[in-house]
């Protein structure tokens, strides 16, 4: 048999290994990105799930629309308004959880050679889904406040045919940065500029455990450029695998004819069940508890990095979201150290597989949500001590 | 913005025009696919959904493996077993519908300018997806007993670096004619000499409402070349949105990586559902409901055909599924007539979107499954007389 060639460019088996190890129970895993099961609305949703058959019948369990429910597109509408995104119904595709947003924008924009735009480093599986459509990363340097535009211009200056941009302009994944809104405005500017449409992913928006909100891409967008993504993974349940995409109508209906052309349409039932939730309950008032319980979790880990970690060691403070990145010592290769990792009952993810083309050794992305107190007290003391000893 | 090539390809909206159109609830529609809901197994699912979340927990919200629920892979495996496919649970991989089978093929398999060999006619969301991944399909004639084996030969022989052949063989999509067993082994036989991977697609073989299974490709396969699709849209519902393939495990890893770089996995509580329903009830009873059902609708369809439509018009005489397929004389357009139809109340699908290369301008495709046997007497009276009135 003869395969494509996308398909050698799709393999995801080394963080698919690393995540199967962690999933052992003996393991205190900070590698993978779930949320905490204890937040999850379990009644809440037991309770919209039979009211559904109860209430819509037969019809819950038919095909639907491709473009998703349209109650459950308009609630979602009506909320992203109320952030400052000027949208509606027709501006909402449902998908099955965000990262076929990912895989949708590929089908829409993207040809083999293609130029993409990242964050350095950014998600490690979005890197994966540009590369499978046969495209090159750019990677744009990022500090504290974010990306950094000097050095977008630059890159676009040298490459105006760039493609897309991809940016989690809050709560980044892997690091937890969120952008100042002064880099905000700078990199739609130069998007605007060089004409690139800019996907802006957010599924942990909402997640914020201190400060105040800086305003999505999205919401500055008067020309149709950006591409937001949202997500009800992190803030409902990644289960029920339901996201959604905000476009101009134009746009929106070529991520429809793509989403038709990969499974038709996001589950009707899930639609119908996330929407009687959302009817019934208060979505803010669940994000609001799982605010308070990730604000310890990160304060814990933040506060165990201070006192195991080697001195040399520097993290970042996420305001908001499920990850820290830390940056450890020059000498210290973090992905060399995994299997001592795992035979001491700890893991993480190394941190250079969220950079593009460069092999950073020394870094780490830790998730801290899906992690008990005691859990993260406990696997911290002896990934510290693993990393003074190897530093 | 500048947009992939692919997705000019991708343009669904003549179809979903006629689905919007013919949606409308005074259409008595015969043009989709769509189950009858009235044999939607609601309160047996209900119950499966509540025990999932009074007994799963959390569980079943949460993320899951990316190649589906384990002891729905076991059950789909054994049912299977049973009719003569030698698998295991590492031979299947649960996806978000049979649709979704086509588009991870896509990834796994084509590059643009590839060959895909189809039926003449075949499934037209197939031709769509193949055509996104930028192949040209190879059209193979076929007779009343299936794919005409010579037919193939000929062209396997004039195009042996054909990519991939697409085909289903039980109640095919849009004739309703089942495959031979002497043409299942000749095409099978044909496949592996040429080396060219087969995607059997088996949405309605369950659905069978006379006559005797003739064996899937599948269970004829030794030597991994075929990769089974299976759904459970016609059989238990389509709103829920699950489907699976059988292949070699080698070959099921590729596509549980086009799978991961997707969509991660199938809904995690969709699919424990889905196995608790399996679990609690039995399956086969409602799908012997369901084809004493469609059985009547079928046979009232045909009777209709004979009573009302133009003596010379020819239709196939299916033993199962959901469609059959009409084929008047030369001079009717059939999409030239859908405005006709559509004002009287009426709607098919125009036969011509089923061809790959050619114009064929006098069928059409009819489905009975949704439609009460008082709608298929009333719409195919209209619908006869339009037809005698245009020939």
């Amino acid at each position: 048999m003869r395969f494509s060639d996308r398909i050698s460019r799709m393999d995801t088996s080394a963080v698919r290994n690393v995540l199967a190890l962690t999933a052992k129970p003996d393991i205190i895993s900070f590698a993978g990105g779930l949320p905490a099961p204890e937040s999850f609305p379990l009644e809440a949703l037991r309770k919209a799930s039979d009211k559904v058959y109860l209430t819509k019948g037969t019809a819950a369990l038919q095909y639907g629309p491709s473009k998703g429910f349209q109650p459950l597109r308009e609630k979602l509408a009506r909320r992203h308004q109320a952030q400052g995104i000027a949208c509606a119904a027709d501006n909402i595709l449902i998908v099955s959880g965000s990262q076929q947003g990912l895989d949708l924008a590929g089908k829409v924009f993207l040809e083999p050679g293609d130029l993409v735009i990242c964050e350095n480093p950014t998600y490690l599986a979005a890197l994966t889904v540009f590369r499978s459509y046969g495209c090159t990363i750019l990677p744009i340097e990022t500090d504290a406040d974010g990306m950094i535009p000097e050095d977008l211009e630059r890159k676009l200056a040298e490459n105006p045919d760039a493609k897309l941009m991809y940016v989690i302009p809050t709560f980044q994944n892997p690091t937890g940065k969120t952008w100042s809104l002064a880099r905000r405005k700078a990199v739609l500017a130069l998007a605007e500029q060089y004409g690139v449409p800019i996907l802006e992913d957010d599924p942990y928006g909402a997640l914020r455990y201190e400060g105040e909100p800086v305003p999505s891409l999205k919401s500055m967008d008067t020309t149709g450029i950006v591409t937001y993504m949202g997500s009800f993974s992190k803030v409902l349940s990644p289960g029920i695998r339901l996201g959604w995409l905000i476009a101009a109508p134009e746009l929106l209906d070529k991520y429809a004819s793509a989403k038709e052309c990969t499974d038709l349409q996001a589950s009707t039932i899930s639609q119908m069940v996330v929407d009687t939730y959302l009817e019934d309950n208060d979505l803010d008032a669940n994000i609001r508890h799982l605010n308070d319980l990730y604000r310890g979790r990160r304060d814990r880990m933040l506060s165990m990095l201070a006192s195991e970690f080697p001195t040399d060691a520097a993290w970042t403070h996420p305001c908001g979201g499920l990850f820290l990145w830390v940056t450890l010592s020059e000498g210290i290769d973090t992905t060399a150290l995994m299997p001592a990792m795992t035979a001491n009952k700890v893991a993480y993810i190394p941190g250079m597989s969220f950079f593009a083309n460069e092999n950073v050794r020394n870094c780490l992305r830790l998730n801290f949500s899906n992690a008990t107190d005691q859990q993260i007290t406990q696997g911290m003391r002896i990934m510290g001590k693993l990393f003074r000893e190897a530093g």
